[in-house]
């Protein structure tokens, strides 16, 4: 069963090492299926280029496995906890790409400069806060999800799909797997490119509102005109 | 009709992907036609390794669609624009790549400080001021094309064959499509370069004037001697 | 004899070019015996690709030669000497990897920024002193393994499996050739990620020390549940 | 004739280019023959792939075409005056490599910062001054040479096979064109690691000169020990 979700995560986590976001083996996909109640993600600790459909680990939305013969991604409690609080959305991505780490590394939003940004990002990505030493010690990757989501009261996770976790390293999330892959790509870009921005100007303001809506409604909503129909 | 055309156009397209300046399908390349009334250019959101000769999108100087399937690039208003405004160019080049991005982000022109940039752009790579609300609103594309020929009033478009649009992106141009993407491939290079160059000395001089001209006369003009005949 | 070990050690140096750790010769992994009596080592200058088995360079523990026909690595009596003073580690492995090296050069140690170290390094990556003028010319080499055994006094080679050389470069060590590998590839990437992350802010802070705990708890000890069994 | 060191030289060019250090046609490597009357080099503006032995272009040392079809590089002037001038080199490398130009754009020396450096360089890598207007109008490439030879006054080129010209590039020199290029990447690197160890600390300190001494006597000389004899 889920054999389709199975080789769309598969092909997206192959597609996340080869383009060059993790090292070693720093970041996993997951997909979630159409009746949202089943996740399948990457095993824990395997190298990307073996995996097969049938490793894939398919777990309920508590995080329990219910098929396959591997563990599934020590941050499987984070994906299910998002899966469970974010309406719409379809796949998770994980890395520790290395701008964006370096944004969640510093505690610091990624303000919006330029188009690149808004194509993808309606408006500064957040920063969720620090864990406390008992968010850590008592379920410390549902804890993870859990300051996700109260970082994103009154925030429309499908208008902002990535989160910077302070300490960690980034959240992506989309559709599906692919579109969530996307946005970690996107994200890694407008990273480097924020910061070598503010190398040039510290002071380098953020894009006018006018045209950060203008870009993200090329690409999104109902008045889209960015790719084919 | 224009099949030639077509060919180089794609095949310019799959080299900006392969260069290493695109992340997605953050870019395009077009070209014109001898006649001048004729661009072919890539179509919207198709990933690069895909594009067949078929795929390009022919459209006439008002930027309507005249042959092919597909819709064109969201870009296109821009690049019609250009075409009908610069004499003699030929091709057009568009990326978001990185360290040029920096810079039009970081609202900096990009000045000469060497030869390798000499030997491509005859001065400092201006900034094109960012628009207003209305210009955003009415006709984004085109108004993109405006304000960068606004900003090259004075300046000769083949000595200085790019154009940082503040919070955007470069544009790069040329005789052809090819030549608009060796300009784009020459402005990513040169921008790094300049931001490596501000992180030794904030307060580096520009290249002397006398050498700025003898290395574009190396390469330009009836007294070039660089490359084969 | 020593055969596995061989096309071990011989594979890892060979990945470590192949993972872009390396500039032309500058980097060599060995790996001890189980009867921690022989190294096997790099021979030295040669290039990667070409490494064979049987050009591995088997050494006593006071870094005489015992088998092969080429020179071993020059930096041999620093990999003898990590081997008589560390118990448990069967690798090592030493880079010129550009970011580790510029903490080295800086002289400046590499502080726990995120969960991506505490993954591999249980708190500050040390640097262990620059040599005096009689320590270089007597025994050079080996007197770099001795201030880096005089640095790790007091701290657990198992836990910080890591330390840059004031004025040199990194050495990592592991369980294995292979898991030495694997830390000089994790070293490099963090070292980049810190810089990045102090270009963001100077002042960023060092990651929870109840976080780090439990990061590397999660992978290293009794209770670890990153990976597979 | 001097097929060798065609051969020599198309594959160092064809090395310059696969390794990175170049962008588009920017960088050139040629070669002396024995009887040292003769210099091999990369024909102008012609792409690196295509290159074959036959294209190769043969100058005497005032630079005149003596064999080949192809215009000889633009810099031609540049390396016969250095090969006049600076006995025992055999081999020239030219490049616009990213980190080494910016050192030149910044018209700073390059520091021995560490180990990596004193392997290849003996000391601070010098900035050869601007050349003056009217250096520029009569003899360019010729006076590029010039000012690289008046700044080795009093300094060995072997010990020292590089010069940054300010407000240009690196030019790198060794035994053969192949040992030339070797010094071009490690120049590229130690670039590199030198701004990101100033990004760290603006005051890192030189390496102390006895194991600047000591690297380089590991390399070179008679008593040297590192490779293989």
């Amino acid at each position: 069963m889920l054999e389709e979700l199975k080789e769309q995560v598969r092909q997206a986590n192959v597609e996340l090492a080869a383009g060059g976001l993790v090292t070693l083996t720093w970041g996993n996909v997951s997909g979630l299926n159409a009746a949202r109640d089943r996740v399948v993600i990457k095993p824990s600790g395997v190298p990307y280029q073996r995996l097969r459909p049938a490793d894939m680990v398919v777990v309920d939305l508590d995080g329990r496995v219910v098929e396959g013969g591997l563990r599934p991604s020590s941050d499987t409690p984070t994906h299910v906890l998002l899966y469970r609080h974010f309406a719409g959305i379809g796949g998770i991505t994980h890395t520790h790409s290395r701008y964006a780490t370096a944004f969640a590394q510093a505690r610091r939003e990624l303000p919006c400069l330029g188009t690149t940004h808004a194509d993808h990002f309606h408006g500064a990505v957040p920063v969720a806060r620090p864990l406390t030493a008992a968010e850590v010690e008592a379920d410390y990757e549902g804890n993870t999800g859990r300051v996700i989501v109260e970082r994103f009261a009154g925030l429309d996770p499908m208008a902002m799909p990535a989160v910077l976790v302070a300490g960690h390293a980034p959240f992506t999330w989309g559709r599906d797997a692919a579109d969530s892959l996307k946005n970690a790509i996107a994200l890694e870009a407008v990273a480097e490119m924020a910061l070598a921005t503010y190398q040039l100007d510290p002071q380098a303001p953020p894009l006018e509102a006018y045209v950060l809506d203008k870009h993200y409604r090329r690409k999104h909503g109902p008045n889209a005109y960015y790719g084919q129909k």
